[in-house]
């Protein structure tokens, strides 16, 4: 294998400028050299590719974004427009792709293979954290943090005010996000999709922490939960009558410097990710699973789901008393 | 004078702790006591009051909110609720009042003077620094870098996507915020409550923006701008056929650490609040107006509005080129 | 088991209070009283003891530091101190006492077992992740980050200047945080304890780094590596002749509030310690391994080293290239 | 005027690229192409130089450090290498150049256009804060900012310890960090090198300030105070038997994204410089002073020295208490 080309697909995570470098790195020390694709498969089908050379990724390891940017193709998913994608990498005499994303775009690299033979590796990047082979997903832990300060900040003024704060973070099939800031944030209660509670549980909950005497209280909830922040405010204020304010963090979520443990994540996946190709393996996503590297089966990526932790489910609820 | 009280009122701001802070310790090193009195107005009429040494105020310097809580009070609003306040403020001996918050505070501590005699003191302290008499608020520092800090995110992921982010940012009557965030942040268009200027004239600038090459643009709406950043985001939308995003940063700009200027700022204020009930002055902001302590009659602070710098305005333009 | 002791000892670490936290509301479901030790056993063999209830340790999981304060002891190190400590913890009514530590604190504590019988579970608190029996400790991820962050500021200013900077991180015995850091840093070279190799290998490196074209270059030191940042910085300044600057970071990596995965970490352990109380257990630690709970024999805690990964250490030189 | 140069030289500042963005885009608005020279004086005697465009500064107002770089330049100081800076100035077409930076830039443009008619702009750029003829200095708002955010993380460690920290900022002739930095951080004292106390002062506060109760305390030093961080330390645990720990912040507080205060500054001053070259101005350096744009001659920058604010400094000792 001489060359490898690389892209970032999908909604953007801080820690994908972390995973290029890697990859650019690690191919680079073993004689390899890499292709950036810009603009993911939208960029591919058109042959928006050129040289990165290790030098081109110096300090890019503290960006957030893709310096590859990224980009939704309708085209990608028609036969016509993989096998533009597949000619052009064939052009460059790319021996294999590497698909730094989520499920959809593995899903997008792996009919690439199918179809025109081109071994593809996938590099888990998306801040949800909702994809099985592997523990921890690059950007989850920034996503994690940078709503962990709105919420810090969100309590100093409810609790000035003695408000209730209904805060919606990122997560639209899984309650990864939300479950992890609700425990760090110290919140009196979280909705995620994966547990289809009665809305109005909240409002008991909430009417204890009052009679506890709590100042202000923080209900985090997954986007994904049925009704998403709005339902649950609005349940309560009719239900309470105290003051309730809804925050939606939306894509603040998405950017900003990645933290050490996306950055270490990343090089270590975007590593992983070269020698796998070179090792002759092709279809599968790097992962890392209680300290190893594992490799998973593309279609197990999208075909299995990976559960929220129960026991922290549940630790959020005691530790809320 | 022996004993001053202090209250927060309001909404509350970033670095309302180190201004009482500073009154608590600037009478202290007087020999004059301070009574803390909790939940503003509200908390005054039903004598939630107590005294607050140098060590109670201990490590809060550094503390986002109120240690002294706010709330919101009808009964403030009539002469019998102040009546009961005053009542209070005898009882404990009080001196005079200094009351932390915006205009509408001062108003509601400028009829408690008016009718029971009581000496009060303004201290500005509010996010949106809309207070005639001082150049800056306290808690207007840390609300635009927390936005700046959100836009900042945002542009990561709206580079990355070749996006419009269309941020709304507070300021119910005033663009202060939105236009420092504007010129901090590099957006591309500005839009304040003091210029209403047609929303149509974004579409052009978007546009132009995008011939000119530019990944992804960044356009910061001030609440108080009529529509709002969504009525932006959908003229956008409508006019370009970009992808657009809103985003409305809410209540996380009131939280947070104070800043050093806040910080700085508050203790300069809460000092001067003390030295002017010392002095005999009553009915008075204090205010920091280039480099110096001024004294600005309460009434002037709702009567009169402070303008955005028109300079300032001129400059985000130039500089989006 | 009707009241359970909590105090921090040795070094504080970032994290230290939402585990006192979690002990407090853990042990309140189970209708368990927390008893509250300040200053460590120095507090203990002088009985400063007092009840925390779940209300106490409200708004406490963001703050760095620990409430319960922390502190060196001498007398402890002699039976009579001891003596004391348990006379106290019998008079309170306590049941079993919880550490929030390093492996000194749990020898101290282990002391306390064998001789007075006071169940004694250990908490692992310690920013240097130098600790058998756990993946991480509590405290560990908070100063990562934070002796990241500097990096990612002197990288700014090394860039600029094209100089060398020599980063001395925190880690007396063990290179983790260096590790880390130097891998998320994007640093040219690590020098750790456990891999005492020529200090002049690194001018080598230096050199190599200024020729492929780096604009300044980072080098992180573990204050344990023989001579610290200072020999380093000598060494490369006299064999390259370049601008080399060294910076000791120092205690800020101790202070701050706790970044998400120290919270939750320390959620989950302050938890696990009070059940692994009520289960009777006693003489262990407490620790997360590979996503589940695990519970060591103190004396293995210090009798074990916890190597680096040298699967990280590796990777950590590939992608300087 | 067609076109202008601008260079960044001596320490790097936060807000450097905010300026130099500000300098091309405000000329690209009247028309006028811009000369980037790397590296300073040092790059303009050997004529590295570009041009730079709109483009070429965008996404940069966020980063810390320069674009341009910086060094010193010996031959600078000769007369022959003012010549061959000037030549190529003349090469290039350039009608005034741009110095960012400190009064030994400035006093190195000064020569240049006392030598060779060339107009010479300066912009103050220094984290210092010490220049005349302007109320800050770009650069200085961050530092303060990344002093202070280390300041109350020591005091976290500090706190939990009960330990003194003697933390030493930048500031080699001026207290102005020192002071800022003491206020917003709730320090016990504060040493400058405007005001030479004797170092024995601070063991008699540090008493009293245990005596109240106070737990653990922060002391200042500014790096230009006789003896610095390390003398006052020694001094003080000599004289109080207290345990007392040294802390020197050095370059971190140089690095960083640029806080909102230095963004703004740096934009309105970059632009000005652009619009005094068009008005015929030379050998000044553009400031901000009591909210309007002036304008000082070079030699004033060097020749009067900027006070700290004594009332800052009396206020800093009263809110100590």
């Amino acid at each position: 294998i001489k060359r490898v080309a690389v892209l970032t697909s999908g909604g953007d995570a801080p820690g994908m400028n972390a995973a290029i470098r890697a990859v650019v790195r690690a191919a680079a020390s073993q004689g390899i050299e890499v292709v950036g694709v810009r603009r993911g498969f939208s960029g591919l089908h058109r042959g928006e590719m050129h040289l990165l050379g290790p030098r081109d990724v110096a300090n890019t390891i503290q960006r957030g974004g893709t310096i590859l940017l990224t980009a939704r193709s309708r085209t990608w998913r028609t036969p016509e427009g993989r096998a533009e994608g597949a000619r052009y990498l064939r052009e460059w005499g790319v021996g294999g792709l590497i698909v730094i994303g989520g499920d959809g775009s593995f899903h997008g690299g792996y009919h690439l293979q199918e179809e025109h033979g081109i071994p593809v590796i996938g590099v888990p990047g998306t801040i949800d954290n909702d994809l099985y082979g592997t523990d921890h997903t690059i950007g989850y832990f920034t996503a994690v943090e940078t709503a962990l300060d709105a919420v810090d900040k969100l309590r100093d003024t409810g609790a000035s005010h003695e408000r209730i704060f209904v805060i919606e973070v990122m997560g639209r099939h899984a309650g990864h996000i939300a479950l992890d800031v609700a425990v760090a944030g110290g919140a009196e209660e979280v909705f995620i999709p994966e547990d289809e509670k009665p809305i109005e549980s909240v409002v008991e909950i909430v009417k204890q922490s009052v009679e506890k005497g709590k100042k202000g209280s923080i209900i985090i909830v997954a986007e994904g939960y049925d009704g998403g922040a709005q339902a649950v405010g609005d349940a309560i204020q009719a239900g309470t009558g105290l003051e309730t304010r809804v925050s939606i963090l939306g894509h603040i979520q998405r950017g900003g410097s990645p933290v050490s443990s996306d950055r270490i994540l990343a090089s270590r996946l975007g590593e992983a990710a070269v020698y796998a190709l070179m090792d002759g393996q092709k279809g599968v996503m790097v992962g890392r699973t209680s300290g190893g590297i594992t490799y998973t089966p593309l279609p197990e990526t999208w075909q299995n789901s990976k559960d929220v932790s129960h026991d922290l489910y549940r630790c959020a609820r005691v530790l809320s008393i």
